[in-house]
């Protein structure tokens, strides 16, 4: 059983307790989780590589708090510097020209609510908290994450089209967007707006590279590029000396920076993805991103099949777009499935009575005939979901009827 | 120039910008940081030990948010809380018997903040914001950390000595003290009280292992335990498995967890440690303790005599006491040098005149006539801190009559 942040997660999910047995047609019994996007699914890839990018660590090294003690983000490695920004180079997703800056947080979940301290707190302490808003459906968790400390800085003011207040504002762009895969832009549009575009999932393997991102406030995450959950590392691109020092100085207050050896090892392993990228060889083997939009666009033929046959569901439609990095069309896969149940049924209840847990539409914001369902889960987990999905109709007569 | 943490941390002192030209007599130049404490001091042990706490991390490894599903602290890696556990019944310095939690986060400042949400988030949202409290001279990060979101759940309330509100209250027991090494106890003892105990400086290289600590939460720190300051990561014992949870809480929201390389590499230096403090054949070398309680009885006694013989200064004194780790009287010997000027003087401005960096009493709710000196910074460093404070009766006569 999974606690803690599973739990956490669907905290706000009406959750069938008292599942119903799952027919027999179904290879296993066991429950599968598909809440979370914990990106498990790379690791396969990342093992081929081998000793490619393993990092040895001595006991002395990396002992300070300081990385660069001379540099506005002094707890940020040079390498790891280096490392991002030559691989947004090389993807062409980001500008990083020399006059953008870069704050590393633990994870981009840190960075989220740094932005939000960097932008809210030179605001007149007498006046109302800033309202934060996203376009629903939105990342289930900005909301909680903007207010767990009921802070006198922001609050969250919810979905983005709805929001009709006067004055200053933070919007959420989250572009591709999870939980639906659309690409984003602002909604709000209104004088005294800040927007964070959150670019978790503007990567080659989830959706065509159409051009060099260049807002004020990027955020982009080592979990989603290549898998590395586990090692917290998240990255702001940011054009404002005056936004970047103040997240600075939230993390300096948060966490006195972020651990050193995940720092080295992003770096080895960013840098080891750029140098597969720029290989020209006759016999090059298949970069990671390469690998990711192959595995990404199956699963999504597979799913997209299942759904058909099934008809108890829908998914999105996202338009082909020609892809500057994979020099080709290619269809958008991301990282998450957001399915709707056609007749309006609890999506996620439906699915968990086949013993398949998902992230209720509530969540995100919107009814809860959707459901989010993680793309980035294991093979064998992946292809049980196919099986169990394609026994559906069976399930709903046998057991909804 | 070091900006960043250091400037974040004077920012509330009178800087001397014009700074008159240090003395002749003074080896070099150059301005010393002490403000901070930065263990850089422990590089060479651990350079000593060559490879027996080296970590090897490939690139598939460590992939998952996960590390314990099953667990309430579900980020905590298993091996990290047995050796957490292991080196505490080693140093004698904490109880951690199986009904006591751990709790891992990135460094003891995020924890701290972690036990500030616990503690506070059940309150009613209607009453004001709960008070935090220390006795000063406290911690100089606590206020700031305690007030920069202007959470509406907790908020500084000050000097625990001349605390007199009624009803609920956080105290936070730094002990060993920072910055003054006196051993603690709460007091403001009142009903509706809630402690957090502070003892990252509670082992056998700072200070007498009278027993083992017992108390309800119990923060330490793997930078001041072993000088792995880099890593980020510290950790809680809780008596309470729902503030331990709510403070898993807090972790997921703020950051999802904690680096995974720093806590395998964790680990690994713990156990070695543990190891070596264990192992009894009669050629053992000297263990981390015993090493960094002669480095550190060392620099004391140097610091002492200097001291006394320029007669500007005062430290504060301290009873020996038995320590049952080292199995024999030993002096307190303390992270930091908790000076006073002898004659009111301003301290932390004085040494600015030396060029010697250090943060003034005012940071730590007292007077300018203290100053915090870090005792953990390398060999040469501290030995041009002894040189310069050597000539500062020249120096007091030179530049300010």
């Amino acid at each position: 059983m999974v606690v803690g942040f599973e739990k956490a997660v669907s905290a706000t999910k009406s959750v069938v307790t008292s599942a119903k047995k799952a027919p027999t047609t179904l290879s296993s019994d066991r429950v599968i989780n598909f809440a979370r996007g914990d990106p498990t699914m790379y690791e396969s890839y990342w093992r081929q590589m081998g000793e490619k990018c393993t990092v040895v660590i001595s006991g002395h090294n990396l002992m300070s708090y300081f990385s660069n003690a001379g540099h506005f983000c002094w707890f940020l490695m040079p390498e790891l510097d280096r490392a991002i920004r030559r691989l947004h180079c090389v993807v062409g997703n980001a500008v990083v020209d020399d006059d953008r800056y870069i704050v590393v947080g633990n994870g981009s979940t840190q960075l989220f609510q740094a932005v939000l301290y960097a932008l809210s707190s030179s605001y007149d302490p007498d006046t109302e908290p800033l309202s934060v808003v996203a376009a629903a459906p939105f990342y289930s968790s900005y909301p909680e994450e903007t207010e767990f400390l009921r802070s006198g800085l922001y609050k969250w003011a919810g979905d983005a089209y709805s929001f009709d207040k006067d004055g200053a504002y933070i919007e959420v762009v989250t572009s591709p967007n999870n939980p639906d895969g659309a690409i984003r832009e602002a909604v709000v549009n209104r004088d005294g707006g800040k927007l964070i575009h959150d670019l978790a999932y503007y990567w080659p393997q989830y959706t065509p590279i159409t051009g060099k991102a260049d807002n004020d406030i990027m955020l982009f995450t080592f979990s989603k590029a290549t898998g590395h959950a586990g090692s917290r590392i998240g990255w702001a691109i940011v054009k404002d000396i005056e936004v970047a020092t103040k997240m600075v100085k939230f993390m300096e207050l948060s966490s006195i920076g972020v651990s050193k050896e995940s720092q080295l090892r992003a770096a080895k392993i960013l840098e080891m993805i750029s140098d597969d990228c720029q290989n020209s060889a006759p016999d090059k083997e298949e970069n990671f991103f390469e690998y990711g939009l192959r595995l990404m666009s199956d699963r999504w033929e597979k799913l997209r099949e299942v759904v058909k046959r099934n008809g108890v569901f829908s998914l999105p439609k996202y338009p082909q777009d020609y892809c500057n990095f994979i020099g080709k069309y290619t269809d958008p896969s991301p990282a998450f499935a957001w399915l709707k149940s056609k007749d309006g049924l609890n999506c996620d209840n439906l699915l968990r009575e086949l013993k398949i847990v998902t992230r209720g539409g509530t969540n995100f914001g919107v009814d809860s005939n959707y459901t989010r369902i993680s793309m980035l889960s294991p093979d064998e987990e992946f292809n049980l979901l196919l099986e169990r999905l394609s026994a559906i109709q069976g399930t709903i007569i046998n057991g909804n009827n």
